[in-house]
């Protein structure tokens, strides 16, 4: 294949997405409950997770679904990951808050219910609620045969923090110092694209990868009986939840022991949809420079040869490797990176926050991002 | 029309919906969070809303989508109502339990984005949220042209309670005194059934009502310039949100001033799908006895006589006139009645508790219910 694929071809108009969204807010208007009551709206920058009031704690809500991903799990009837890709990208965005997710409920549409697939999708929704140690507190099925032609499967997590604790990238200086988490895979972004790609490229899901799938210590959820991991393995590996080790660095940091506080983590970016162009919502006028990026997994690199994705296409699309980032205090950078590397294989320090213009720049790979 | 129609030949398998479920709880497994701790699940009788604990207070998760209402929305393109019935949904569970809901948050899944239906849709939400007092605390809008042909809309909504202040069932009693709340039509449950009724009626949504739609102090929300009320404004007229007057008889029983406590109100049952069977989830032996019921809305008889829909099958699909119930300390039940007739048009006592069987029976319209 030699044209060159895009996620705007693949069938996603990320502008029409934002307009449509920007409809809906514009018509909501003020909320009805006043500052100072249990869920009166707090505001903040970065927009990641909705945050309310409720006494001496702020609650957070945070919803949202797979994607497209679903088709790949639908073609393969492999449902053993979706559970976790649905918890990872909801309670991800909770940590970027510094809240605490504490429960999670889901949502699953589907043409007709089909008691083996439910129990699959169970099974991966106790596995997820262990990762992120949440309560599952309810879900519901919803059999729309006219609405939906395969299963649909999104949920909402809630979590806590306290009033004065929240990460709000007010705090954010240059100078900051970058922590890179490394992610599992392709996370739950960008499906449109890699589908195009596979569906273009001769290879089957069913097919031995066509290349080493091995990347830093990331591990692949295997469901075949072969030796070799499959496209199907590699595209469905779940996406990474954060909650450990970042909930417990934020214990860390409450404890008295501890030498940096919650106030000394700056920002939290959960890279998602828009790849590093998301650090650009943690701040209105601050710079990001990414010098020592985290390994790129090698199904990036696959997609972008196969697809003839460009590599900023790449960079505004997928996370390449890092599925999360810390903004720090520098003075606290080493110990904070050392106390990670000890919970996660992986984490290094990836850059810094810099004072010359709003944007992001990452030296290795050559991209620039100006807008989100 | 000769042919007898009912729920299951409309397309929906409750048992298979139900089957598919219990799967997907039997994978669960035990809540990863220890009791006495944020997070950690509580459980009551009823099954209404998810709840956890959260020091002092108790929260309230309910999630669920308006279904295939929808279908009809997206066929006339109007969507003034349905973020009222999203909201409704998930709201009137949590008054089941005694929760005051606060915050809600909408998953919206399109084929494709559309600013004009978002700037509806995000209207509709809006008046929902002014209606059931809470604030919009996020939300998401998934392209996701693979899995669904049409729009569907989900919603999870957050509330809070007193931790001794859950009505829970438990205090239910042979002589409790059922109190009724008119709904202001179909709401958002039988809708296969309803749009299967039309599509061989004859009759267009576009059409006017062949019957009179005035029904006690219900309005319909009119959206067609012409003086008749068209079917379409009759199915899709939006799902009551019970949260005025029900949050504010919980904040009256919970003031000094008040003759009655929390405790007096036994039990409060949001008629869903399984329209009175509904009553059996309250409490695991005691029966129920409508004998004064709340007058049937135009349309159902319309739908039970075109569709040759039975009684039994009306009653348990539908909530025929009467959307909510609250089972009170008889003693109180007068004072209670008079409270909420002064707040909302139609309300009345229109039954009570009994001891003889776990069952329903619903003395004028000759039916009884003894499972869910």
């Amino acid at each position: 294949m030699t044209d060159k694929m895009d996620y705007a071809s693949a069938g996603v108009d990320i502008d029409l997405e934002g307009s449509a969204v920007a409809s809906l807010i514009s018509s909501l208007g003020k909320s009805v409950r006043p500052a100072g009551t249990p869920g009166a709206p707090v505001d903040l920058p970065g927009g990641f997770g909705g945050l309310i009031e409720f006494g001496d704690n702020l609650l957070a809500l945070a919803t949202d679904g797979v994607g497209s991903k679903l088709q790949i799990a639908s073609l393969l009837n492999q449902w053993s990951g979706v559970g976790i890709d649905c918890m990872a990208m909801n309670v991800n965005d909770l940590l970027c808050v510094g809240a605490e997710p504490i429960a999670f409920v889901d949502y699953v549409a589907v043409p007709k219910p089909d008691p083996e697939v439910h129990a699959a999708l169970g099974a991966s929704l106790a596995e997820a609620c262990r990762l992120a140690r949440v309560t599952l507190a309810g879900g519901e099925t919803a059999s729309l045969p006219g609405i939906v032609t395969e299963l649909d499967l999104s949920g909402t997590a809630l979590g806590y923090l306290k009033k004065n604790e929240a990460i709000t990238g007010e705090n954010l200086q240059a100078g900051d110092v970058l922590i890179g988490l490394p992610s599992s895979g392709i996370h739950s972004n960008g499906y449109s694209l890699v589908r195009r790609i596979i569906d273009h490229s001769g290879f089957s899901y069913h097919d031995s990868a066509p290349f080493d799938t091995t990347s830093g210590g990331r591990e692949i959820l295997r469901f075949v009986e072969q030796k070799q991991v499959t496209l199907g393995e590699v595209f469905l590996n779940p996406t990474k939840i954060y909650c450990d080790p970042v909930v417990d660095l934020i214990k860390l940091a409450q404890s008295p022991e501890s030498n940096f506080t919650v106030n000394d983590i700056h920002g939290i970016c959960h890279v998602t949809g828009g790849g590093l162009s998301n650090l650009l919502r943690l701040h209105k006028s601050l710079g990001w420079e990414i010098d020592n990026p985290l390994p790129v997994h090698p199904e990036f690199k696959w997609l972008a040869n196969t697809g003839g994705v460009d590599t900023w296409e790449m960079y505004r699309t997928f996370n390449m490797g890092c599925g999360m980032i810390l903004a720090v205090d520098a003075r606290h950078a080493v110990a904070i990176t050392e106390w990670l590397t000890e919970k996660m294989t992986g984490v290094q320090i990836i850059g810094r926050v810099t004072d010359n213009g709003h944007k992001v720049v990452h030296l290795g790979a050559e991209v620039e991002f100006s807008h989100y």
